[in-house]
Order: structure tokens, then C-alpha cells, then sequence
């Protein structure tokens, strides 16, 4: 009765009920489903999950269940196993499916021709909106949904394509080629996804054709497989500014704990040694022990401001709204933010020191030591990223790390340093 | 010649160009086009801009630009007006748009009724496919672009829907009512638009109907619209995270420069609290100068330890995976990595200090109270932003100043505690 009421449910919320479970329920409840089990739900859960319940199952058993499923979602299933069980569930499928899985499998992860769908309605131009229309009425091998029909030559050759709306409001005379339009922007299948999904959102697209390097129709990608690699790169985004990598909410402590592990060692490294330039002022420290007391200040105000210009930064570079037109411009104004912030929380710091210690000279030290290291902030919360970015690595993985050594660093040495300066101790 | 190129650029390219231009030169551009100005250009610029923009523009302008637009498109544009120009705008229109529009206007800022379309097509349940096609071909006044047509009853109640390739499957003598599906998720016009879009994301919508609160249909929300709300609360939780508030990358110094210091000023009362802990111990810093040179890293691994927790929960939260079925295990789990790493780094950091300043006491001490710390940074880092969200709060804006409070608090007092215990100094 139970399994009854599981087996109604939408993929989307089966995929929900697999994660909020145990390891070993989730695997009995997919084994008394059994062929009742939609496998498109896999495509709703983490990636671990994902592997495990596969694992579980036989290749008869998922050979058969894909073979009902569209393209893209058997796609996104057959790409985590292993080789050797993708080649022998291939060999179990119809060989039109078979063709067509190997194609979008041969393209790299993460391209358009990965998230594609090879399901698609595409007609000649000199048909008929009357005749596209019969064809689609007797036509049974249609896609489940589609919201445009291709217009392709007798080579497959991408000419255009009109949307359903548009199919509709024609009278049944009228050529398709005088109502197609140009897909202005066809995707090709050795795209990144993330580029695609940038097209999408600058046009917004519904779906959008896919072709390979002869402009021979390929496969369409829609927008609802889009929202999911736009959620995708954001989250990769705030997960790599937060020090975290490909970790998922599904795994264990160790699997976590590894993967976090990286990260604390890089920073291990950094603090070592930004220690060893407090290292250098010991005979000042000893001397005036509030120096220790006010450094963490100096440093950590750094750091923060350094994360807000790094994270605008990595986010308009994500976004793409920030190029080389307007990065001088930006630049400018990070500079100028910094140097503003500087003075003020300089003087807000200076004046409470001064009070705290009762001492003129501390004061004046430290706020002197607070603009340094709030322009040195700006200047590294911007210009690391952009680096990064041009030499292409992701700014989003490795910016926060520089970006907090150098305001510790700076943030130190200057504090340290002006006071042993001002106070001749060496 | 070059303003023929512009006026033939997509909206979202023109938006594009605009944001590149500065000020004077873009307030040019738009006075050279004149009426020529594709308005929906301003759907897709920052905010600021587009203020500036309709600023400058004169009423009447606006007014006739608007008549052509999209509802959603037009009240985009006049939510960010004064009420004023607004109400002066509105009444330059046609009795049905003005209804309409203010319809939209009249339900709260970023709510489904707010991003809605109220252009839509809608026909009753006894109809054929055949006079639903005959209806589409000769009706003049439909939307730009449709992916459904709802299916209403007398009194505009919403009784289902028909995806457009469903009617062009279906044969002439086929009743509308025979094809409808049942639309399982209607959004409710007061929804917030980051619940619809979840609705969107979750059963992969291209479009839903928009009701309201007595199952009337008043609009309809679609997918590019929701692709901008998902970017735009992905876009302000990395921005929050990172201690940004509602600054655009077109915003001048001072009000850049403005925004963010609210969050350093926040930032430097913690960093004076934590100052104060260290105050605590100087006697014992005078004594072990040392301690003031590793004391930093004790803190600064724990707030990377605690951002990493933290940012993993903040992001599980605004995506719903992390709930009140799964939060026990992610707490034990989150607490298992932070004993786990506590162990692996307070073994390391104990090695290396000990090494460092030959002394087995002081690196004994570092590994303890890298432990504490660690285990620290683990519990707040979970707790603290399922406090905040409990509490209604949105947990990206303040848990990351509350973790580090605790991580740097945590660090020095439990550092130099055991120091000033152990080698007994006070
Ligand atoms: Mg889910
Ligand atoms: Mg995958
Ligand atoms: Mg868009
Ligand atoms: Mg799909
Ligand atoms: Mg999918
Ligand atoms: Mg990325
Ligand atoms: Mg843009
Ligand atoms: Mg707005
Ligand atoms: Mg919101
Ligand atoms: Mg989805
Ligand atoms: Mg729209
Ligand atoms: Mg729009
Ligand atoms: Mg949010």
C-alpha cells in the first residue's frame, strides 16, 4: 500500500525520499519497487547516492529502465558508472538508443553534448504548417515534451525553427520557412555547459538546438536541465569561496573530513607563516604586550575587507559582468573603497587603542597600520582573482586563500613593524 | 548608422552595452534613440542604472514604451519608480493595461504575483482542439510567446492546462478537457518568488499558473523569469556570505565604500572582544612571547574550519536539502570531521610548534587547544546558522561573524589558557 502511494510519486520527490533515508532502507525500498522503480529519480539525488543504488541493481535491471527513459536523464545515470557496466548495459539496448547514448557519452563532461537531449521533432522548410501539424499527430515516436520544431535539410543541416506558439497561430497553408527563425545562437556540442547556460539566460531561451562542427542538428538542450547546471555552478561557486569541495550533504565523516583536509593544510601553511613575520617583532611584543593584544584586529579587519572586494569580484567574473571594459573602472573604485574604509575604521581603531592603552603613539601606530592594510586588501581582493581568472584557474578555489595571506602578512608586518620602528626596539 | 546597429541588438545585448558606458555617454545613447529604445533593455541592467535611465526619460516616454511591453517587463520597471511618476505613468495607459498592471503592482515586492505574467491564454474546458487551434489563428491580441494554454471555467477559476505539443498531437474532434492535466502546483500570487521558483526548479515547470486566494488564475510565471530569481538569491547568498550587501558593480566609491561598513564596523566590535580575551593573558604573553606568535593560527584554523561547516549548512539550508529529517545526522556528522581534523591538525601543529621553539610543553598545549577549538568550530558552524533560520533570520547574512566570534574567542582563551595553567603564570 505503501509502495503503492511511492510508485505515484513525481521523480523529483521519490529522489527527496531516497536522500532523507538510511543507506540500507533506500536500498531495500529500490529493490521492492523493483520494476516499478523510476530511474529518473537518480537524476534528482546526489551523485553518491546515485552510484550506490546502481551498484545495487543489475545491468538487466537498469538496461531495462533506461530504455524508457529520455536521452539526457539516461545520459546523466550512465555517465557515473564504470566503464565496463556502461559498455554492457549499452550492448543490452536497441540499437538506435545505443547510437544514440554512445554519441552523447563521447562528448566531454560537462559540454552541451552531455546535457542534451537527442529526442527532438525537426521538419523540412518547404513543408506545410498543415502537413507539420498532421505529422505530428500521427507520429508516435515523438519526444514526451517539446516546445520548438527544427527546421532541418535533407543533410541535417540546422536551417532554423519555430516555436509551438507560433505553429499554432499559422494558417495551415503557410510554409514553415516563412515563419522559422534563425536560431541565432545554435549551441554547439563540444560547448561548456556553463557557457550554454549563459546563452540561455542572455536570450531567454526555452531550448535551444545543439550541432556539431558541420552544423548538423545534434540534440537539444532545454532550460529545465539549465536551471539545474546554473544551480550547479553557483553552489560549486559558494562552496569553493567557503573553503569546501566536492563534498555532498550525503556524505561521511571521512569521505568529508578529507575533502575539507586540503584546505585547512593550505591555510596550515599561510598562518605558519604569517606567525614567523610576528616571529620577527618578539623582542617588541615582549617589550609592549599590547602590540600582541591589538594585531589580531589589524589582520582580521584586512581579511574581511579583503573577502568583500574578492567575493564581488569572483561573482562578477561568474557572471561575466566583469571584462576588460570595465575592469579598470572597478579597480578605481575597489581602490577607492579601500582607501575610504581605511581612513575611517583607521581613525574608529586609533582612537579606541589610544583610549584602551592610554597611549598616543599606539593609537597613531595602529591606525597608520589600518589603512595599509585596508588598501593592500582592496588591491589583493581584486587584482588576485582577476589574475587567477586570466591564467585560467578558477578564482572562486584559490582567490581567498592569497588574498587572507596577504592582509595577514601586510597586516602584521606593517603594525609590527611601524612600532618597532617608532619605538626604536629591535 | 552605428544607432541603427544598437537599435537592432537583442534587449539583454543593449542592456549589455548600456552598463559598459559611463554615465553621460549612456544617458546620450538613450536620448539618440528616442523612441527607437527597446525599454525591456532595462530588465536586464543593475538597478541603479535603470533608475538613472527612467530619471531622465520624461513620463510620457516611458508611458508610450511601456504600452508595447510585456506586463512583467513593464512593472519591473515601474516597481523601482517613486509612486509618484508611477501613478503618472499609469494613468497615461489604456484601462486594461493600467488594471492590469496595477494588479501586479498591488501584491508585495518579490512575490509571485510581482514577476507574473498577466498576458495569457486561456479557453474552456468544453472547447475542441480544433476550436482551441481556430482561436489561436485568429485571435490578435495574444502574447508574445505562450508555452500552455489554461483551461478556465466561467468565473476565471483555474480547472488545468494543455502543454502546446499536446495540442498539436491531439486530433480536431478531441474536447480540450479530455488532454488537460491537472496543474498540481499552482502558485499562489503572495508566494514568494524564491518558494515558486523551488516549485519550478523541483518539477521542472517551463511555466505555471498564477492564482489567487480563490483559485482564480490572474497571470502566469515563467521560466526566464524564474532563472533570473534563482540567480538572484544564489548571487545574494555568496554576496552575504561574503559580507556584501545590496551593492551593484555600477555603484560609485562612497556608496560602495557606505555598504560595506556596516559589516567591518560589526566585524571590528567582535575583533575588540576577542582583543579583550587576549588582554587577559598578558602577563603570560610577557613571559612566552611565543604564544603571541602561534596564537594566530589557532584562531584563524578554527574560523576556516567553522566557514567551512557554515557554508555548507547556510547553502543546504536555502536549498532545502538540510531539514528537520536529516539536521541530527548532519550535526553528529559535522561534529565527527571537526574531532576528526581536531586530532589530524592538533597533531601537526603540536610537531611543528614544538620544533620550532624546542619546547614538547608548548607544542602539547597548541595540539590541545587546537582540538578545542576545532570541535568548536564544527558546533557553531552547524548550530549557529539552524539557530538563525529558526529564528527566521536569514542565516547567510550573520553566521559568518557569529562563527568567528566563537572560533577566535574559543582559540585565544582556550590557547592561552591552558598556557598560562600549565606553566603557571598569572
Ligand atoms: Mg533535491
Ligand atoms: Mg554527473
Ligand atoms: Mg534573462
Ligand atoms: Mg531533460
Ligand atoms: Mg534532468
Ligand atoms: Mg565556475
Ligand atoms: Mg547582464
Ligand atoms: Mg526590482
Ligand atoms: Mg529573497
Ligand atoms: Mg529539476
Ligand atoms: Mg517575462
Ligand atoms: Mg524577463
Ligand atoms: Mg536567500
Amino acid at each position: 500500500l505503501l509502495l503503492e502511494h511511492v510508485a505515484d510519486l513525481h521523480a523529483s520527490e521519490l529522489g527527496d525520499v531516497l536522500e532523507a533515508l538510511q543507506i540500507e532502507r533506500r536500498r531495500r525500498l529500490v529493490s521492492l519497487l523493483g520494476t516499478d522503480f523510476d530511474l529518473s529519480a537518480l537524476t534528482e539525488v546526489d551523485e553518491q547516492i546515485r552510484v550506490d543504488i546502481t551498484e545495487h541493481m543489475s545491468n538487466d535491471q537498469i538496461a531495462a529502465a533506461i530504455g524508457d527513459m529520455e536521452s539526457d536523464d539516461a545520459v546523466y545515470i550512465l555517465e557515473d558508472l564504470d566503464q565496463e557496466d556502461q559498455e554492457e548495459i549499452l550492448a543490452k539496448l536497441p540499437f538506435v538508443e545505443r547510437v544514440r547514448l554512445r554519441r552523447s557519452l563521447d562528448y566531454p563532461e560537462s559540454t552541451a553534448g552531455r546535457r542534451m537531449q537527442t529526442e527532438f521533432v525537426a521538419v523540412p522548410p518547404f513543408w506545410t504548417i498543415g502537413q507539420t501539424i498532421d505529422y505530428l499527430r500521427e507520429d508516435t515516436e515523438l519526444p514526451e515534451s517539446f516546445t520548438q520544431v527544427f527546421v532541418i535539410d535533407p543533410t541535417f543541416r540546422l536551417l532554423g525553427a519555430v516555436d509551438l506558439d507560433m505553429v499554432l497561430r499559422s494558417k495551415r497553408s503557410v510554409k514553415i520557412e516563412a515563419v522559422m527563425r534563425d536560431t541565432l545562437h545554435p549551441i554547439e556540442a563540444e560547448m561548456d555547459q556553463e557557457e550554454a547556460a549563459q546563452l540561455f539566460e542572455q536570450y531567454n531561451l526555452l531550448s535551444a538546438a545543439v550541432v556539431d562542427q558541420n552544423n548538423r542538428l545534434v540534440g537539444v538542450l532545454t532550460i529545465d536541465d539549465v536551471v539545474d547546471v546554473i544551480q550547479e555552478e553557483a553552489e560549486e561557486d559558494i562552496m569553493r569561496l567557503g573553503g569546501v569541495g566536492d563534498e555532498e550533504l550525503s556524505s561521511g565523516v571521512l569521505r568529508t573530513s578529507r575533502s575539507r583536509m586540503v584546505w585547512l593544510l593550505v591555510n596550515l601553511f599561510t598562518a605558519l607563516l604569517a606567525a614567523s613575520v610576528i616571529n620577527l617583532f618578539d623582542a617588541t611584543i615582549q617589550q609592549i604586550v599590547a602590540l600582541a593584544v591589538l594585531m589580531p584586529i589589524v589582520a582580521g579587519m584586512g581579511g574581511n575587507a579583503g573577502s568583500q572586494t574578492m567575493t564581488v569580484t569572483v561573482r562578477a567574473l561568474a557572471t561575466r559582468d566583469l571584462d576588460i571594459h570595465n575592469a579598470f573602472r572597478v579597480i578605481r573604485r575597489e581602490c577607492g573603497v579601500g582607501l575610504l574604509n581605511g581612513l575611517v575604521f583607521g581613525v574608529l581603531i586609533g582612537l579606541a587603542a589610544g583610549a584602551w592603552f592610554q597611549d598616543v603613539n599606539l593609537g597613531g601606530i595602529i591606525a597608520a597600520a589600518m589603512l595599509i592594510n585596508m588598501i593592500a586588501a582592496a588591491i589583493a581582493g581584486i587584482l588576485i582573482p582577476l589574475l587567477l581568472d586570466r591564467i585560467g584557474a578558477d578564482p572562486a578555489v584559490s582567490s581567498a586563500v592569497f588574498v587572507t595571506t596577504v592582509t595577514d602578512i601586510t597586516g602584521f608586518f606593517s603594525f609590527l613593524g611601524l612600532a618597532s620602528w617608532w619605538f626604536n626596539i629591535h
